[in-house]
């Protein structure tokens, strides 16, 4: 199932320097390209079912959580819970894995230090523009 | 124009300290009202078109800019323009003032740091859980 995970070049996860690799939306405009693949990662973000269930795994001591566990916190069907996770993990944000009769889940901390990264203010940043 | 802007009080604007106002993803599971408030700022920066304004707009030296610089730089339609900077100025992310003509759009940095904040990663978070 991971194997299927699309991750997005923009925010760069197999680079280890963040100012060299990810754009900073005060230092200077986005062009078209970076906007559209962040766009895609905050667009995850932006469905109240998907940030509980980022939260949910991304605050996990440990480190993952079992889809078992997840399904029964929400009101919604196990398929649009699968769907919802299966965008998070496009947009790079989580990972998972099959063991037997279940998938467990486990956030990538990294994705998140590049998109906290990318929203910076000015005072924060290295505006090399 | 700008009184027309519907702030989210889950990013806590008006309160100086992030650990007592805001949530951080990777600390502790969202609650409903958490996850929709955020979920609607992260929906506003999940479009190309305004993630690339938001970025013009916040890396202006000087800090403002005229919505007819905005507008040619997009081949979409002023109107379009206009929907998507108030999408934008809904979420907390920006401000505006009309003088004269033309509307002029500034950055809000509190917001950027806040939704910064609750995307920071556990290392950097402060857990209290």
């Amino acid at each position: 199932m991971s194997k299927q995970t699309q991750t997005l070049t923009v925010l760069g996860q197999d680079d280890q320097d963040d100012a060299a690799c990810c754009p900073v939306i005060t230092a200077a405009p986005l062009d078209a390209e970076q906007a559209a693949g962040l766009a895609q990662v905050f667009k995850a973000l932006g469905d109240p079912v998907r940030l509980r269930l980022l939260s949910m795994i991304a605050s996990r001591e440990g480190g993952e959580v079992c889809v078992c566990e997840l399904t029964p916190a929400f009101e919604v069907s196990q398929p649009t819970i699968s769907h919802h996770l299966k965008l998070l993990r496009q947009a790079g944000l989580i990972d998972c894995e099959r063991r037997g009769t279940w998938v467990y889940y486990w956030a990538l901390p990294a994705t998140l230090d590049r998109l906290a990264a990318v929203l910076r203010a000015p005072q924060a940043a290295t505006v090399s523009a």
